[in-house]
Protein backbone atom coordinates (compact mmCIF):
# COMPACT_ATOMS: atom_id res chain seq x y z
CA UNK A 1 0.00 0.00 0.00
CA UNK A 2 0.94 3.72 -0.87
CA UNK A 3 0.90 5.75 2.09
CA UNK A 4 -1.35 8.56 0.19
CA UNK A 5 -0.12 12.38 1.01
CA UNK A 6 -2.98 14.87 2.05
CA UNK A 7 -4.64 15.55 -1.33
CA UNK A 8 -3.28 19.44 -1.79
CA UNK A 9 -3.81 19.15 -5.40
CA UNK A 10 -6.09 21.89 -6.88
CA UNK A 11 -7.62 20.55 -10.79
CA UNK A 12 -4.36 22.35 -12.46
CA UNK A 13 -2.24 20.19 -10.57
CA UNK A 14 -3.04 17.15 -10.95
CA UNK A 15 -3.76 17.53 -14.75
CA UNK A 16 0.16 18.21 -14.67
CA UNK A 17 0.86 15.63 -12.86
CA UNK A 18 -1.64 12.95 -15.29
CA UNK A 19 -0.30 14.52 -17.95
CA UNK A 20 3.51 13.29 -17.15
CA UNK A 21 1.60 9.95 -16.64
CA UNK A 22 -0.21 9.74 -19.73
CA UNK A 23 3.21 10.66 -22.18
CA UNK A 24 5.50 8.01 -20.14
CA UNK A 25 2.87 5.26 -19.91
CA UNK A 26 0.51 5.82 -23.51
CA UNK A 27 -3.22 7.31 -22.07
CA UNK A 28 -4.37 3.51 -23.15
CA UNK A 29 -1.96 2.22 -21.47
CA UNK A 30 -2.73 4.23 -17.81
CA UNK A 31 -5.12 3.38 -15.36
CA UNK A 32 -6.38 5.28 -12.58
CA UNK A 33 -4.07 3.33 -10.52
CA UNK A 34 -1.78 4.52 -12.39
CA UNK A 35 -2.26 8.11 -12.12
CA UNK A 36 -3.19 7.70 -7.89
CA UNK A 37 0.14 5.99 -7.09
CA UNK A 38 1.51 9.16 -10.12
CA UNK A 39 -0.24 11.54 -7.84
CA UNK A 40 0.68 9.86 -3.88
CA UNK A 41 -3.55 10.79 -3.31
CA UNK A 42 -6.40 8.29 -3.43
CA UNK A 43 -8.13 7.29 -6.63
CA UNK A 44 -11.18 8.62 -4.38
CA UNK A 45 -9.56 11.84 -4.28
CA UNK A 46 -8.83 11.98 -7.56
CA UNK A 47 -13.13 11.03 -8.35
CA UNK A 48 -12.99 14.60 -6.23
CA UNK A 49 -11.84 16.56 -8.60
CA UNK A 50 -12.23 14.41 -12.31
CA UNK A 51 -14.84 12.36 -13.52
CA UNK A 52 -12.15 9.60 -14.64
CA UNK A 53 -8.98 9.68 -16.58
CA UNK A 54 -10.93 11.08 -19.88
CA UNK A 55 -11.97 13.96 -18.40
CA UNK A 56 -7.97 14.44 -17.64
CA UNK A 57 -7.58 14.08 -21.15
CA UNK A 58 -10.22 16.37 -22.56
CA UNK A 59 -8.87 18.80 -20.00
CA UNK A 60 -4.69 18.20 -21.41
CA UNK A 61 -5.61 18.50 -24.93
CA UNK A 62 -7.82 21.44 -24.89
CA UNK A 63 -5.23 23.16 -23.06
CA UNK A 64 -3.29 22.51 -25.88
CA UNK A 65 -5.38 23.10 -28.59
CA UNK A 66 -7.06 26.95 -26.97
CA UNK A 67 -2.97 27.75 -27.05
CA UNK A 68 -3.01 26.90 -30.54
CA UNK A 69 -5.84 27.78 -31.78
CA UNK A 70 -5.45 31.19 -29.56
CA UNK A 71 -2.88 32.06 -31.92
CA UNK A 72 -5.38 32.49 -35.10
CA UNK A 73 -6.89 35.17 -33.55
CA UNK A 74 -4.12 37.27 -32.81
CA UNK A 75 -4.07 40.26 -35.09
CA UNK A 76 -0.42 39.23 -36.68
CA UNK A 77 -2.61 36.08 -37.71
CA UNK A 78 -5.28 38.00 -39.22
CA UNK A 79 -4.25 41.50 -40.75
CA UNK A 80 -1.90 41.58 -43.38
CA UNK A 81 -0.45 39.89 -46.23
CA UNK A 82 -0.91 35.71 -46.05
CA UNK A 83 2.58 34.99 -46.07
CA UNK A 84 3.39 37.03 -43.22
CA UNK A 85 0.68 36.14 -41.45
CA UNK A 86 2.06 32.19 -41.89
CA UNK A 87 5.29 33.00 -40.96
CA UNK A 88 3.71 34.96 -37.98
CA UNK A 89 1.66 31.47 -37.52
CA UNK A 90 4.37 29.05 -37.85
CA UNK A 91 6.87 31.63 -35.24
CA UNK A 92 4.01 31.73 -32.44
CA UNK A 93 3.23 27.49 -33.16
CA UNK A 94 6.98 27.36 -31.73
CA UNK A 95 6.26 29.35 -29.08
CA UNK A 96 3.08 27.56 -28.06
CA UNK A 97 4.91 24.35 -28.63
CA UNK A 98 7.66 25.19 -26.17
CA UNK A 99 5.72 26.58 -23.96
CA UNK A 100 2.94 23.99 -23.25
CA UNK A 101 5.57 21.25 -24.02
CA UNK A 102 3.62 18.39 -22.41
CA UNK A 103 0.16 19.48 -22.99
CA UNK A 104 0.88 19.80 -27.19
CA UNK A 105 3.25 16.31 -27.05
CA UNK A 106 0.22 14.26 -25.79
CA UNK A 107 -2.05 15.76 -27.45
CA UNK A 108 0.28 14.72 -31.14
CA UNK A 109 0.09 11.28 -29.67
CA UNK A 110 -3.56 10.65 -29.02
CA UNK A 111 -4.97 8.38 -31.31
CA UNK A 112 -8.69 8.28 -31.14
CA UNK A 113 -9.80 5.50 -29.56
CA UNK A 114 -12.18 7.50 -27.39
CA UNK A 115 -14.51 10.27 -28.01
CA UNK A 116 -12.36 12.71 -26.97
CA UNK A 117 -9.37 11.67 -29.06
CA UNK A 118 -11.82 11.71 -32.05
CA UNK A 119 -12.44 15.04 -31.03
CA UNK A 120 -8.94 16.17 -30.61
CA UNK A 121 -8.29 14.51 -33.86
CA UNK A 122 -10.93 16.54 -35.58
CA UNK A 123 -9.77 19.38 -33.79
CA UNK A 124 -6.21 19.37 -34.94
CA UNK A 125 -7.27 18.45 -38.41
CA UNK A 126 -9.38 21.67 -38.06
CA UNK A 127 -6.52 24.27 -36.97
CA UNK A 128 -4.13 22.39 -40.03
CA UNK A 129 -7.11 23.33 -42.50
CA UNK A 130 -6.55 26.62 -41.02
CA UNK A 131 -2.89 27.21 -41.95
CA UNK A 132 -3.18 25.13 -44.94
CA UNK A 133 -6.45 27.98 -45.79
CA UNK A 134 -3.27 31.32 -45.08
CA UNK A 135 -0.61 28.77 -46.98
CA UNK A 136 -2.99 28.96 -50.14
CA UNK A 137 -3.42 32.50 -49.42
CA UNK A 138 -0.53 32.92 -49.70
CA UNK A 139 0.42 31.52 -52.93
CA UNK A 140 -2.54 33.03 -54.50
CA UNK A 141 -1.21 36.66 -53.73
CA UNK A 142 2.48 35.07 -55.15
CA UNK A 143 4.39 35.51 -52.11
CA UNK A 144 4.74 31.83 -51.85
CA UNK A 145 5.60 29.04 -54.29
CA UNK A 146 2.70 27.28 -55.95
CA UNK A 147 4.46 24.40 -56.82
CA UNK A 148 4.22 22.31 -53.83
CA UNK A 149 0.83 21.08 -53.67
CA UNK A 150 -0.70 23.00 -50.29
CA UNK A 151 -1.68 20.18 -48.05
CA UNK A 152 1.54 18.31 -48.48
CA UNK A 153 3.42 21.90 -47.77
CA UNK A 154 1.42 22.61 -44.70
CA UNK A 155 1.96 18.53 -43.23
CA UNK A 156 5.68 19.23 -44.02
CA UNK A 157 6.16 22.31 -42.40
CA UNK A 158 4.50 21.14 -39.38
CA UNK A 159 6.17 18.19 -39.27
CA UNK A 160 9.23 19.64 -38.72
CA UNK A 161 7.44 22.19 -35.94
CA UNK A 162 5.41 18.53 -34.25
CA UNK A 163 8.69 16.74 -34.27
CA UNK A 164 10.04 19.14 -31.61
CA UNK A 165 8.03 17.74 -28.92
CA UNK A 166 10.68 14.81 -29.89
CA UNK A 167 13.81 16.72 -28.81
CA UNK A 168 13.48 20.09 -27.43
CA UNK A 169 13.88 19.65 -23.81
CA UNK A 170 13.66 23.13 -22.28
CA UNK A 171 16.65 22.67 -19.33
CA UNK A 172 18.82 20.88 -22.15
CA UNK A 173 22.28 22.72 -22.67
CA UNK A 174 22.07 25.97 -25.15
CA UNK A 175 19.30 26.29 -27.93
CA UNK A 176 16.85 28.49 -26.37
CA UNK A 177 13.24 28.94 -27.40
CA UNK A 178 14.10 32.00 -29.50
CA UNK A 179 16.87 30.42 -31.56
CA UNK A 180 14.50 27.37 -32.14
CA UNK A 181 11.51 29.50 -33.78
CA UNK A 182 14.40 31.76 -35.89
CA UNK A 183 15.16 28.35 -37.41
CA UNK A 184 12.29 27.10 -37.95
CA UNK A 185 11.06 30.06 -39.48
CA UNK A 186 14.46 30.33 -41.35
CA UNK A 187 13.95 26.69 -43.00
CA UNK A 188 10.58 26.36 -43.77
CA UNK A 189 10.63 30.15 -45.50
CA UNK A 190 14.10 30.19 -47.01
CA UNK A 191 15.20 26.42 -46.77
CA UNK A 192 18.63 25.56 -45.86
CA UNK A 193 20.45 26.53 -49.68
CA UNK A 194 22.45 30.12 -49.35
CA UNK A 195 20.74 32.88 -51.07
CA UNK A 196 22.96 33.02 -54.45
CA UNK B 1 -8.61 -21.03 -27.77
CA UNK B 2 -7.44 -20.16 -30.90
CA UNK B 3 -7.35 -22.38 -33.68
CA UNK B 4 -3.43 -22.56 -34.71
CA UNK B 5 -2.94 -22.01 -38.51
CA UNK B 6 -0.47 -24.24 -39.82
CA UNK B 7 2.83 -22.24 -39.20
CA UNK B 8 4.14 -21.39 -42.82
CA UNK B 9 5.67 -18.87 -41.80
CA UNK B 10 9.15 -17.55 -42.74
CA UNK B 11 11.67 -15.59 -40.69
CA UNK B 12 11.05 -12.97 -43.11
CA UNK B 13 6.75 -13.20 -43.21
CA UNK B 14 6.82 -13.55 -39.56
CA UNK B 15 8.52 -10.10 -38.64
CA UNK B 16 5.99 -8.19 -40.59
CA UNK B 17 3.15 -9.28 -38.63
CA UNK B 18 5.34 -8.44 -35.43
CA UNK B 19 6.02 -5.42 -36.55
CA UNK B 20 2.43 -4.12 -37.58
CA UNK B 21 1.57 -5.72 -33.88
CA UNK B 22 4.37 -3.60 -32.39
CA UNK B 23 3.26 -0.05 -34.25
CA UNK B 24 -0.28 -0.84 -33.08
CA UNK B 25 0.07 -2.06 -29.53
CA UNK B 26 3.78 -0.28 -28.58
CA UNK B 27 6.70 -2.73 -28.60
CA UNK B 28 5.90 -2.36 -24.51
CA UNK B 29 2.51 -3.34 -24.96
CA UNK B 30 3.14 -7.00 -27.10
CA UNK B 31 3.06 -9.78 -25.83
CA UNK B 32 4.44 -13.18 -26.91
CA UNK B 33 0.31 -14.03 -26.80
CA UNK B 34 -0.79 -10.98 -28.72
CA UNK B 35 2.05 -12.18 -31.41
CA UNK B 36 0.66 -15.62 -31.44
CA UNK B 37 -3.26 -14.49 -31.73
CA UNK B 38 -1.96 -11.78 -34.54
CA UNK B 39 0.40 -14.51 -36.40
CA UNK B 40 -2.23 -17.34 -35.83
CA UNK B 41 -0.15 -19.94 -34.49
CA UNK B 42 1.25 -21.13 -31.43
CA UNK B 43 3.99 -19.59 -28.84
CA UNK B 44 6.06 -22.35 -29.53
CA UNK B 45 6.10 -22.37 -33.67
CA UNK B 46 7.15 -18.54 -32.76
CA UNK B 47 9.53 -19.67 -30.88
CA UNK B 48 10.76 -21.74 -33.50
CA UNK B 49 12.07 -18.85 -35.64
CA UNK B 50 12.98 -16.37 -32.77
CA UNK B 51 13.98 -16.84 -29.23
CA UNK B 52 11.71 -14.23 -28.51
CA UNK B 53 10.30 -10.54 -29.14
CA UNK B 54 13.27 -8.54 -28.40
CA UNK B 55 15.18 -10.36 -31.55
CA UNK B 56 12.27 -9.66 -33.63
CA UNK B 57 12.41 -5.95 -33.18
CA UNK B 58 15.74 -6.18 -33.38
CA UNK B 59 14.97 -7.60 -36.77
CA UNK B 60 13.20 -5.07 -37.42
CA UNK B 61 14.97 -2.17 -36.87
CA UNK B 62 17.85 -3.94 -38.33
CA UNK B 63 15.61 -3.16 -41.33
CA UNK B 64 15.72 0.15 -41.05
CA UNK B 65 18.63 1.05 -39.83
CA UNK B 66 20.40 -1.26 -42.92
CA UNK B 67 18.18 0.70 -45.50
CA UNK B 68 18.99 4.06 -43.85
CA UNK B 69 22.72 3.64 -43.91
CA UNK B 70 23.07 1.66 -46.79
CA UNK B 71 22.44 5.43 -48.31
CA UNK B 72 25.28 6.60 -46.62
CA UNK B 73 27.76 4.40 -49.05
CA UNK B 74 25.80 4.98 -52.04
CA UNK B 75 27.98 7.12 -55.28
CA UNK B 76 25.73 10.38 -54.90
CA UNK B 77 26.33 10.41 -50.99
CA UNK B 78 30.29 10.43 -51.53
CA UNK B 79 31.45 12.15 -54.36
CA UNK B 80 30.68 15.49 -55.13
CA UNK B 81 30.04 18.66 -53.56
CA UNK B 82 28.61 18.61 -49.99
CA UNK B 83 25.14 20.00 -50.89
CA UNK B 84 24.52 18.06 -53.12
CA UNK B 85 25.41 14.87 -51.53
CA UNK B 86 23.36 16.29 -48.25
CA UNK B 87 20.30 16.76 -51.24
CA UNK B 88 20.23 13.24 -52.40
CA UNK B 89 20.79 11.63 -48.77
CA UNK B 90 17.45 13.34 -47.63
CA UNK B 91 15.62 12.22 -50.72
CA UNK B 92 16.81 9.02 -50.57
CA UNK B 93 15.87 9.11 -46.92
CA UNK B 94 11.79 9.76 -47.80
CA UNK B 95 12.50 7.01 -50.33
CA UNK B 96 13.65 4.44 -47.79
CA UNK B 97 11.44 5.52 -45.39
CA UNK B 98 8.29 5.46 -47.92
CA UNK B 99 9.77 2.03 -48.80
CA UNK B 100 10.17 0.49 -44.97
CA UNK B 101 7.59 2.18 -43.62
CA UNK B 102 6.37 0.04 -41.03
CA UNK B 103 10.13 -0.70 -39.92
CA UNK B 104 11.08 2.97 -39.96
CA UNK B 105 7.95 3.66 -37.90
CA UNK B 106 8.76 1.56 -35.49
CA UNK B 107 12.77 2.32 -34.99
CA UNK B 108 11.28 5.99 -34.83
CA UNK B 109 9.31 5.23 -32.09
CA UNK B 110 11.86 2.73 -30.19
CA UNK B 111 12.54 4.26 -26.67
CA UNK B 112 14.97 2.85 -25.11
CA UNK B 113 14.01 0.14 -22.53
CA UNK B 114 16.14 -2.98 -23.70
CA UNK B 115 19.43 -3.01 -24.92
CA UNK B 116 18.15 -3.83 -28.88
CA UNK B 117 16.57 -0.51 -28.21
CA UNK B 118 19.90 1.33 -26.45
CA UNK B 119 21.26 0.01 -29.50
CA UNK B 120 19.02 1.22 -31.80
CA UNK B 121 18.94 4.72 -30.65
CA UNK B 122 22.65 4.79 -30.76
CA UNK B 123 22.67 3.86 -34.08
CA UNK B 124 20.17 6.71 -35.36
CA UNK B 125 22.19 9.26 -32.95
CA UNK B 126 24.93 7.92 -35.14
CA UNK B 127 22.97 8.79 -38.88
CA UNK B 128 22.04 12.07 -37.69
CA UNK B 129 25.82 12.56 -36.73
CA UNK B 130 27.39 11.11 -40.19
CA UNK B 131 24.10 13.71 -41.82
CA UNK B 132 25.25 16.58 -39.48
CA UNK B 133 28.54 16.11 -40.49
CA UNK B 134 27.67 16.59 -44.18
CA UNK B 135 25.32 19.76 -43.54
CA UNK B 136 28.55 21.13 -41.97
CA UNK B 137 30.97 20.63 -44.90
CA UNK B 138 28.18 21.85 -47.26
CA UNK B 139 28.39 25.15 -44.73
CA UNK B 140 32.08 25.01 -44.97
CA UNK B 141 32.04 25.12 -49.37
CA UNK B 142 29.85 27.85 -48.79
CA UNK B 143 26.50 26.08 -50.48
CA UNK B 144 24.63 25.88 -47.05
CA UNK B 145 23.81 29.12 -45.02
CA UNK B 146 25.78 28.72 -41.41
CA UNK B 147 23.63 30.83 -39.59
CA UNK B 148 21.38 27.87 -38.41
CA UNK B 149 23.38 25.97 -35.83
CA UNK B 150 24.10 22.49 -37.46
CA UNK B 151 22.60 19.87 -35.24
CA UNK B 152 19.15 22.38 -35.01
CA UNK B 153 19.13 22.22 -38.31
CA UNK B 154 19.81 18.73 -39.10
CA UNK B 155 17.38 17.76 -36.67
CA UNK B 156 14.24 19.95 -37.87
CA UNK B 157 15.40 18.69 -41.98
CA UNK B 158 14.98 15.29 -40.39
CA UNK B 159 11.75 16.46 -38.03
CA UNK B 160 10.26 17.22 -41.05
CA UNK B 161 10.87 13.81 -43.30
CA UNK B 162 10.66 11.43 -40.43
CA UNK B 163 6.80 13.04 -40.04
CA UNK B 164 6.35 10.81 -42.69
CA UNK B 165 5.58 7.84 -41.13
CA UNK B 166 2.54 9.71 -39.50
CA UNK B 167 0.82 10.62 -41.77
CA UNK B 168 1.76 9.08 -45.37
CA UNK B 169 -0.54 6.30 -46.60
CA UNK B 170 0.75 4.10 -49.50
CA UNK B 171 -2.27 3.52 -50.68
CA UNK B 172 -3.68 7.01 -49.90
CA UNK B 173 -5.28 9.08 -52.77
CA UNK B 174 -2.92 10.98 -54.57
CA UNK B 175 0.78 12.07 -53.10
CA UNK B 176 2.47 9.80 -54.44
CA UNK B 177 6.82 8.99 -53.33
CA UNK B 178 8.13 10.55 -55.89
CA UNK B 179 5.76 13.98 -55.06
CA UNK B 180 6.53 13.82 -51.88
CA UNK B 181 10.11 13.21 -52.14
CA UNK B 182 10.40 16.18 -54.66
CA UNK B 183 8.59 18.34 -51.65
CA UNK B 184 10.37 17.60 -49.13
CA UNK B 185 13.70 18.11 -50.72
CA UNK B 186 12.52 21.67 -51.85
CA UNK B 187 11.35 22.63 -48.96
CA UNK B 188 14.60 21.94 -47.04
CA UNK B 189 16.87 23.47 -49.66
CA UNK B 190 14.69 26.34 -50.47
CA UNK B 191 11.79 26.96 -48.69
CA UNK B 192 8.08 27.98 -48.97
CA UNK B 193 9.01 31.15 -50.42
CA UNK B 194 8.98 32.55 -53.96
CA UNK B 195 12.27 32.79 -55.26
CA UNK B 196 12.32 36.97 -56.15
Amino acid sequence: MTTARRDTYTPETLLSVAVRVFNERGYDGTSMEHLSKAAGISKSSIYHHVAGKEELLRRAVSRALDGLFGILDEEHACVGRAAERLEYVVRRTVEVLIAELPYVTLLLRVRGNTDTERWALERRREFDHRVAGLLRAAAAEGDVRGDIEVRLATRLVFGMVNSLVEWYRPDGRGTSEREVADAVVQLAFSGLRRAA
